[in-house]
């Protein structure tokens, strides 16, 4: 029995999101649908977390446990054979019995992307949230600054989060301009449903002076969902990276991105 | 009433091809659809020239006649809500009643990209055709040059082509290397069916040195398509841009791209 990883990238657009569901066609789905066919066995996809429908992935990691004499290293290729092209496998590697996906991550990074063009683009529009407004860059900037640290985000969750525990730690959030528009880049140890999104909601809000920056504290004090901005389309939402050992800066494979 | 040209973007992967077609998902039938219910006459579009089904568009240019009152500069922002999101209106503008999308073109511009990374690129991965083996671009640089000029293309044509004359001009062939692969850029004064899918097929054996450059001049004076390359797969094709005025350097809007 080994247990292998897989670092796979996809586009959501077409997909009822990560987890598998019946008569649905979604990511976890179809990654155990194609294993089970290349091994012959019964395979069992665990993912670092879900991502909602329509929701991207640059560097989701998954793993399963196999019993199949398929070299590790092969999987890549027999898989981007295998796969329907909306899905790629990146990377595979064989790792401890006690490594999992979700459980063992330490920090995750998600970007959100906006385009600020008059006209959307052709061949980004899957992967961006078209609003042709100018934004305030350096204000979005010094926002989603304080959002990093360790805090209780029940004002940037969905009210349907079932979770109690809400206290989360951002690492790291830069806002950084593009010649097409801005994306967010928020990592952290761990995200509550909807947040990216609300994050990138209330981020654009301060981008077009509805609200002020100094707002961000006051909104997180208060615990109060009605209090942040929107919940953003998961078009334009990428999750990017995974981490494995501790956050520090260096960690991350896309810093020079 | 009036006659007004459009500029229009489609990623062309979703459609049955430009020309409408009963029960098909067509460029031309979408937008004759939108049209019409934004105008309320029945509106009739004409095309440049068709695209098969997956071939996408940059710059395809169209015309249509109306009476409707709707200022012309506005029909971009209209389309840009009534249409599905793969179709872009670029831009509107009023033209003479003579004015043909198709008879009164001078030139065309395709571009065919070819993606040489091992992973194929989750974000351009439905306009790229993915061949992850090296690429001597020099040698495809120059094939390419050997096309240009007024040359019988019998041999870059599939068998299927009716039109009889088979005489073209090829103003440019130009082969750029890019971070993730090679596009071959063609300009010419019309194309026949398949044609530049044929010289993508071609310069591609002659960039994975299975066929010689020389054999170009060869192939062109057999008029027999069997010498030539593989017809390319659509989903690499772009229609870039296309002129109305005659051709030279300076009259293509996108040189500096």
């Amino acid at each position: 029995m080994k247990k292998i990883k897989l670092v796979v990238a996809y586009d959501g657009t077409d997909f009822s999101g990560f987890q598998r569901q019946p008569g649905k066609r979604t990511i976890q789905g179809t990654l155990e649908e194609t294993l089970s066919k290349i091994t012959g066995e019964e395979i069992e996809i665990y993912g670092s977390g879900r991502t909602d429908a329509g929701v991207h992935a640059l560097g989701q990691v998954c793993h399963f446990t196999t019993k199949s004499p398929i070299p590790i290293t092969k999987y890549p290729y027999i898989l981007r054979r295998a796969l329907p092209r909306d899905i790629i496998c990146i990377s595979s590697e064989e790792v401890p019995m006690d490594f999992h996906a979700r459980k063992s991550a330490y920090w995750k990074t998600y970007r959100y992307y906006i385009e600020t063009t008059p006209v959307p683009d052709l061949f980004t529009r899957r992967f961006r949230t078209h609003l042709p407004f100018p934004l305030d860059v350096d204000a979005m900037q010094k926002a989603g600054k304080l959002l990093v640290g360790t805090h209780d985000f029940t004002s940037f969750c969905s009210t349907k989060t079932v979770v109690e525990d809400r206290v989360r730690t951002i690492y790291r959030c830069q806002v950084c301009q593009e010649a097409n528009g801005v994306y967010i880049e928020v990592t952290g140890n761990g995200f509550l449903y909807n947040m990216v999104r609300i994050i990138a909601g209330t981020l654009y809000e301060v981008g077009r002076h509805e609200r002020n920056v100094q707002e961000i504290p006051q909104i997180l004090a208060a615990k109060d969902r009605t209090l942040a901005g929107p919940t953003f389309p998961p078009e334009g939402l990428i999750l990017f990276e995974v981490g494995y050992t501790p956050w520090k800066e260096s960690a991350s494979n896309y810093l020079s991105m």
